[in-house]
């Protein structure tokens, strides 16, 4: 028997920015999958909790939520970067299959933000497939990223008129920064920026837990409010054991 | 006294993809701000019928809609793009201040997809601030892009892991596609990707019409599908007049 498994874009985490097909395919499912982080950094808590509170909030009845422990992952081996997520990717794999042979009815995987940008549950998902053990039809449910939600409290257009812009992660930055004029950092646990040759050259405009009660945001020429908004990161990682930020950076 | 103008993204056309921010929003304002390009475009009259559709579904009571004719603009000009533009966005602004002196309270400006990615709605906005002559708040909801539907219907990642993604516009597309592997492809009504020198070195995912009854996919090798593509959107674009396509490319 065919399962359906959506994957659910919730967005950036505020419970306003859900759309009404992401509530209407949360109300059809039997049950959530929820990749569980909380055994390697428990600091993460919250951030179960804040699905759960989406959960609450649009779901009707008590929905039922699976966490899945989620596997360990060497994050801090830069030499082969790509085999060491390929690895992580079917240690997960094997915990999601398991996770839906024990449990019955179609099921839905929460993910912040777009499922297409940045997140594992599409490959995890094919991955699944692949490995044939169990039978799925694979529905990806759009969500709003955290990107979007920078751009729209700034009030900026992450475009230039008729320009291209590039969104790129922190391991990448220096690089991709030599040849683009227009770029979205995601994925930058150190705010590379700051390590740029050229500050005076760039315009930052940065948002670390967009759409939740202690957003901060910070905007200036990069000389000028690199080190505004590594402190406002560093504050926000203090008082909750953990930080979600991105940013835009354009040569002025 | 101040007003509020709110920037609103609507998604990419599916009511169901409009966010429960945008709904608020649209039940908190007097009145609806549309441009209203049907005197050129004639064929984008159920474009305004759609826009109308959403606020039927999602507004209490009769929405109030106010169309603003949208000003001429040469696009075949390409000697000086910015200029044009420029212009452009001038005129539009006296004729949205215009609509803003003539009504009463808080307005919102109804936008397709994300006013932060391809979207003249902010720079407007701006705009109409600095001519001074109406006290605004403004304020910018975010939607849902096109191109996050692109990417769901295909259940793909829009980045490569770890990698990043160049968004640009047909008019850039042969100088970027030189210097980039992955690329999503705006604003391009000649398919110009058909004109790329490589076409086996490149996979292609396209769409047209994302999220509407008439929604056309095609994916594959650029070389096999190129054409493939073209015909659908011309075919889209006989049976309505108009077509919006969006695609994804990503060298093999």
């Amino acid at each position: 028997m065919t399962r359906r498994l959506a994957l659910v874009g919730l967005g950036p985490g505020d419970p306003e920015l859900v759309t009404a097909q992401a509530v209407r395919v949360l109300n059809e499912v039997a049950y959530f999958l929820v990749a569980d982080k909380t055994e390697q950094h428990p600091g993460t808590a919250d951030l179960l909790a804040m699905r759960e509170e989406i959960c609450a909030r649009y779901v009707t009845g008590k929905p039922r939520i699976v966490p899945v422990p989620d596997p360990e992952r060497d994050r801090d081996d830069p030499a082969d970067y790509g085999a060491a997520v390929q690895d992580w990717h079917e240690a997960r794999a094997v915990a999601f299959e398991r996770a839906l042979l024990d449990n019955e009815g179609d099921a839905a995987i929460l993910v912040w933000g777009d499922p297409a940008l940045y997140d594992s549950a599409i490959r995890l998902a094919h991955r699944i497939v692949e490995r044939g053990a169990v039978d799925l039809t694979v529905e990806v449910i759009p969500g709003l990223s955290s990107i979007q939600l920078l751009a729209a409290r700034h009030r900026l257009v992450l475009n230039t008129v008729g320009g291209p812009v590039t969104v790129t992660t922190g391991r990448r930055l220096l690089d991709d920064a030599a040849s683009h004029d227009n770029l979205v950092v995601v994925l930058d646990g150190a705010l590379t920026c700051r390590r740029l040759p050229d500050p005076d050259a760039w315009h930052l405009w940065w948002g670390a837990n967009l759409g939740s009660a202690d957003e901060k945001l910070v905007a200036g020429r990069l000389s000028e409010v690199a080190d505004v908004a590594w402190r406002a990161r560093s504050q926000a990682r203090q008082a909750r054991g953990w930080v979600m930020d991105t940013y835009l950076l354009r040569r002025c």
